[in-house]
């Protein structure tokens, strides 16, 4: 029977693969006029995935493993539990709802990338409105309809209620928010050579430099462009990452940051490999992979040290006179910016915060979303002192909501926070930095491996945290990291 | 009923587009690795269509539009014969080996390049054996086991008998194969500065000016790169193509042939868009389509004093010298060469006589697919004088056998006689080269719309060419033209 179950679950993982590569196709390759199409195809083949996994056959499995459980090992034990989970959901929502849903989310990117790039928010505003509403509707039949928000998150991050989320973004606001208010006046003369328009078809080779040196297997991935970065996998052997060639540092930085997902996909155990538990435990592990590699390593001195040669090698031309050391604390310099995706270490959880409340505001249906643009800008005023003049500056900067991601931005800061934690258990087995410096970046690989990426999502995430480092999940690293290391480089007491 | 019938048929075609998409995914695109994945996945929902194709459901639905037959429209009542025909096919084949003949057909093609790679045809002949084993048996299923090769020709060509297809090659042999000996005999000097190793990523923008110059809609298609040739579609408003920048010239006429297809695609008219009769009528009518543009507009002298100018524009360097008239005569200079998709006009059909012949053997059981490369050798010096010394200019340079595509190759040259015998039919309305000359190559592009594309395959491929010319499929007019134009070009009587 347990056989048979597996089967069962190789014909899921064929469907959701073929949505996956399609929703890869729509936004690196596919041709305008295609989009209505795709998003069609993408929603027949989720509601033919929908009905397989609520059917009497996935009944008849859940049932069995059910009554067998005790004897079950952990991966059968894992499997029938978010089998079950994805079963309890389903069955409490329609299907036709649900593959309108997805059809309105698969378009709702090209809408999206069109208010975008003619500045026009209304060509956005009907399907984020529809968006939102199938949200909520979803909730409500899931028990949430007093605060839809907790079942969004959860989506995300099934270990994490909305109350320890909002604890969370309290240590943020009382404790970051005045560490980047002090660094923002201090007034350190930071150089400004890396952003200014330059041909950037050179950094596909620095890019092909930093997947290779974190060893991401472009046998089993690749790199691609898109509006927006991501990565998406269809199994393990096939983990590809996008990113775009707008700013100089950026576009590499999204480089390593959607590495590190892929690192995370790629190396699940052998007996996780193709099966529906070899991707990652929640989106805030994830982004812990993501960020880790970005901001840990990647704005490190010791990275920096290997970055920056073969940046020279490729731009001597246009960043004359840039050293070593300009070159690092550019890379660490903080600003108040308008893109979360671009911004320096320091500030990023700010935007993240920002994010966070106004959709608890959208979600609770305390704002319309014709309010969103000025209460975006109103948010960056309040926390940042800046006001975006453009929608792609401003609310229109990030996909997620225009595939129905609410929920999913929690999971940026928290990561980032939890890869504070790791760095700090890594750090008292040996020194990551001088890991680096003798070229031994697979140690720190390695560790990231060992303790995270081959579980997949056999442990729940609070669970792989306290197995990784010994303790609960606590952000008084982040603080303790962040503070270290921005009062150094801006010589002000944090 | 109709409406819900029409329903469940886009249901058909979501998955008929998701395996599209994976097989372009995997020939253009995806990681190494990822083949068996995808081939996985690829078998996986091509099970799932097989079993909607012969569904109770479809069954309720053709009983129904068998009774109600008389009262249906044109489009109704072709939809019920390609459904019924599927059907009746479908259910004499047990699923499960032919899931497993789509998995091994997907991997067929990474073994197929491997073995090209590396020069090393054992690679690739326990999958080609495999293949050419499924297809005896489905062939036998199908009542073919005396002939399966007739099984084969007819699912590219319904309309056409083996025999109708060995009489045609009989034509060539008698017809064509004197022709070209005399032209291979003929000594013209004719100039050979374009077949030079240069960079040809300058040629993407001259493919640019072709597809803009065919329009070929790119807001609905694409090109991209793959090993072999190649045009596959999501819908009409998805239809891409592919080219390989290998040398100068074919990269360029496989873009104008493979563009053919795509307008084929693209064209249906508007009661047939996105329905299973949207694509092309049959694979010779298809390549009708690719073989007019490629050779009856491609290799025009018209055409070419459009091209000229573009191509000199970018190559000036390279091609010093090069003329206008001796451009013409090098795009259409003969040749016994190696590579069918990079053969000229007039030995063209020489090559897919070999490969009739060579399929008829293979799928007879006369011959073991350990002797192939050989007895393609044999068949190139027996035909065109010369001997392949590598596999990649012998047995494993067309993709198709890899696929198990048997029994596809007829259909190049038959679509090419048909091209011929459109082209004589549209000259009796208005003069081709002179719509060219006179930038009016739309008018030409019309009367193929007109009278192929926006039927899609409502009519059957006889019917059409019918409809289209006036009188039954007839090869002397290929032979006609061909003798005409190589005669004059040559200065011999033919």
């Amino acid at each position: 029977m347990l056989k048979e179950f597996y089967a069962y679950l190789d014909k899921l993982l064929a469907y959701s693969r073929s949505i996956a590569l399609l929703h890869f196709d729509m936004s690196t390759t596919a041709p305008k006029d295609s989009y209505p199409t795709i998003a069609k195809t993408i929603s027949v083949l989720s509601g033919e995935l929908f009905s397989l996994k609520v059917s009497d056959e996935m009944k008849k499995y859940l049932d069995y493993l059910e009554k067998e459980y005790s004897e079950l090992d952990d991966i059968a034990k894992r499997t029938y539990e978010v089998c079950k989970k994805e079963y309890d959901m389903y069955t409490k929502i329609p299907k036709d709802e649900f593959v309108k849903q997805k059809e309105v989310a698969a378009l709702g990117q090209s809408k999206w990338k069109e208010a975008r790039d003619k500045e026009d928010f209304s060509i956005f505003a009907p399907v984020l409105e529809e968006l939102i509403e199938y949200s909520k509707k979803f909730a409500g039949y899931l028990g949430f309809s007093e605060s839809p928000y907790t079942w969004l998150i959860q989506q995300y991050d099934e270990d994490f209620s909305l109350t320890e989320v909002e604890e969370y973004f309290e240590v943020i606001k009382s404790q970051l928010v005045p560490v980047v208010e002090k660094v923002l006046k201090a007034d350190k003369v930071i150089t400004n050579v890396l952003d200014k328009e330059i041909d950037l078809s050179k950094n596909k080779e620095v890019a092909n430099f930093i997947m290779e040196y974190l060893k991401y297997d472009l046998n089993k991935g690749l790199l691609s462009e898109s509006t927006h970065p991501f990565s998406i996998n269809m199994g393990c052997d096939d983990v590809r990452i996008t990113t775009r060639y707008e700013k100089f540092i950026p576009s590499l930085y999204s480089v390593m940051h959607e590495t590190g997902h892929a690192l995370y996909e790629q190396n699940p155990m052998d007996s996780l490999r193709n099966t529906i538990l070899s991707g990652g435990s929640s989106m805030s592990i994830h982004e812990s992979q993501s960020r880790f590699l970005e901001n840990y390593l990647g704005r490190s001195k010791s990275f920096i040290n290997k970055l920056y040669p073969v940046i020279m090698e490729k731009f001597s031309e246009e960043f004359v006179g840039l050293t070593e050391e300009s070159f690092y604390r550019e890379v660490n310099s903080v600003n108040a910016g308008f893109i979360r995706v671009d911004a320096d270490e320091l500030t990023y959880s700010i935007h993240v915060l920002i994010r966070f409340e106004i959709e608890k505001l959208i979600l609770s249906g305390k704002v319309k979303v014709n309010d969103l643009p000025k209460l975006w800008a109103d948010k960056y005023e309040e926390y940042l002192g800046i006001r975006p003049t453009t929608l792609k500056e401003g609310v229109l900067q990030d996909v997620h909501w225009s595939s129905g991601m609410f929920g999913y931005f929690p999971s940026y800061s928290i990561g980032t926070a939890i890869s504070a934690q790791l760095y700090k258990t890594i750090s008292k087995e040996f020194d990551v930095q001088k890991a680096v410096d003798n070229d031994e970046v697979e140690k720190v690989l390695n560790w990231l491996k060992e303790n995270i990426h081959q579980y997949g999502s056999l442990l729940k995430p609070k669970a792989l945290v306290k197995q990784a480092t010994g303790e609960e999940f606590n952000p008084k690293y982040y603080i303790e990291y962040l503070s270290k290391k921005y009062g150094e480089l801006y010589g002000v007491e944090l």
